[in-house]
């Protein structure tokens, strides 16, 4: 396609993460087409370049590529409802959170409307669209990737393609999500911790930071261990989380301990002791996965 | 004192931790006395210009700093039970791992030896000790820092001292050291998703590092609320984390829901519940805390 670089974009959607979107494909010279529910919120778009259609058929007809960034796959099947006609032989790239489950039956609605289809997951805020680091996941056909991954690039140099299955993206997006309450509950029991003491939350902030960048950086050590099945040289040993955990329960009932509540930790508790009756106390904390994979299981 | 730089030093306990200390005592070029209950982990330390002392006692004669990095307080005490006579007017530093009220007895023994004391907590991995962003804490008298801060500050370049109270380090590093285990766990739960679906684990891990990297960004905002007791902004509110995790546990009955076991995330779901039912649920996930600080409360 002559001018690859700056095809035709339309984008669904200008929510906080939907209008973050339609400006950097603006920014870096995309003929840029939005349509939204209120059209109040494509005015400081238009102001930068942007053509605002008032009717959905009408912003799909105007692109090859169409960018939805609704709250969710039901309601973005709702937006499109009057363009489906438009959509046949257009490719329709669905950008909101959802489940795996939800991405597979929009792929299967794209497709029954002729449509080519990619969703993808932004791995950030809307302020860091368009930056060079930010990341975005997609999953889908291989050709339709490769005919649109210049223009999405323009969303976030961190741009990766995790494979042909259209649920990809939101199955890493779940998996990731997933990390983020655990982790801001075990900050916020600090909070509790240092905050009973009189010391401000904002004091364990940035250390709490630093120790989160050094935990990710044990990471890739883990995840060999799962994926080789040997967890039995630990940096982290099952038995050092176990007995650190009992004893954080006990402590619980002493002076400072008593200003937490530390109830929510009692099934990781009961998974480390079931750990620990499956003889894993010597290996690595990887190996919980094998316990995590078992549901209903009780020890 | 003359040559304050190179103040001798005595390295109590020559593990993993104890002797990366000691080794960076010598290559910043203080006199370093080590002394370790299996002398042979000694050896490689004398060749680099450690002396070694068999006997506790003299090892503590020695200097007029002493560090201490055994598995526990308890240890510690025993260790240094030969020597106590000989603390008296030296200062004594424990840079193991440990609660606050073990740091506090600990610090009642000292005084009651006449040893000026602090305790510390070296939040890094041996390999990384004596690096210039290598982060260590002190809690203890604020002229005994000073006296020996230029000393240890040989050990990790963010040397900080977080008061006079002697306990503080234990705390923040209980703090932090919490926040570890559920971060794993929400890790090893993605992990068990994706490689469900036959996907690697290695394959989320460098996507899960960055984006912890992405939630120590959010971590000061979220002090901030702590802090000012203002939940009513938020960038992430309890409604959203409430829908979403009662959401991923309905999945959990779903195809690839079914392959990991959500159990542990329960009295997590419980806790966002009760803080619904408290009225928070347009309030920021930090707000929490305040659940968290009340033990024993049911909904
Ligand atoms: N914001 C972030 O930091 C972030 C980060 C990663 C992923 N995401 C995902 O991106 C998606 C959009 O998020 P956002 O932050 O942009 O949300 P938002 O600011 O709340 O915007 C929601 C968008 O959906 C539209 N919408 C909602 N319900 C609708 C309905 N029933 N009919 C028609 N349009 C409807 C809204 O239209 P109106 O303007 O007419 O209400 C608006 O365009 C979500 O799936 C979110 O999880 C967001
Ligand atoms: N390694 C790390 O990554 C790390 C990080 C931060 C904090 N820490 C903390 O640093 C401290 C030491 O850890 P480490 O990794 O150096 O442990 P380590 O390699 O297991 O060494 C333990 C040390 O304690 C001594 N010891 C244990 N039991 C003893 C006893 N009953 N009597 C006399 N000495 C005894 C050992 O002496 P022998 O050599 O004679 O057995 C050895 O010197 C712990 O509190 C740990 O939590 C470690």
């Amino acid at each position: 396609m002559a001018g690859e670089k700056h095809a035709p974009v339309t984008v669904i959607g200008l929510g906080a993460m939907g209008a973050a979107l339609a400006e950097a494909f603006i920014r870096t010279g995309h003929p840029t087409t939005v349509w939204n529910r209120s059209p109040a919120k494509a005015a400081r778009l238009m102001e930068k370049g942007a053509v605002h259609e008032a009717a959905v058929e009408a912003a799909v007809r105007a692109s090859p590529l169409i960018v939805t960034c609704l709250t969710t796959y039901d309601v973005t099947r709702r937006c499109l409802g009057p363009a489906v006609e438009a959509l046949a032989g257009r490719t329709l790239v669905t950008l909101n959170s959802g489940t795996p489950q939800g991405a597979r039956e929009m792929a299967g609605w794209a497709a029954e409307h002729g449509a080519a289809f990619l969703d993808g997951a932004v791995m950030s805020v809307p302020e860091a669209v368009g930056a060079p680091d930010t990341l975005l996941l997609y999953g889908g056909d291989d050709a339709t990737f490769g005919d649109h991954a210049a223009a999405l690039r323009a969303l976030g140099g961190d741009t990766v393609h995790l494979g042909a299955e259209p649920d990809s993206a939101a199955l890493y997006d779940s998996a990731l999500g997933g990390i983020l309450l655990p982790t801001l509950l075990g900050f916020l029991q600090g909070v509790a911790l240092i905050t009973a003491r009189g010391r401000p939350a904002s004091s364990l902030a940035p250390y709490a930071a630093a120790w989160l960048e050094k935990i990710g950086a044990i990471l890739p050590a883990l995840a060999e261990e799962v994926d080789t099945g040997e967890y039995g040289d630990p940096a982290s040993s099952v038995g050092i989380f176990h007995d650190g955990i009992e004893s954080l329960v006990r402590d619980s009932a002493s002076e400072e301990g008593a200003s937490i509540d530390v109830a929510w930790l009692a099934p990781v508790q009961d998974l480390l002791r079931r750990a620990i009756a499956d003889g894993h106390r010597d290996q690595s904390i990887s190996v919980l996965v094998e316990l995590l994979r078992r549901p209903g299981r009780t020890a």
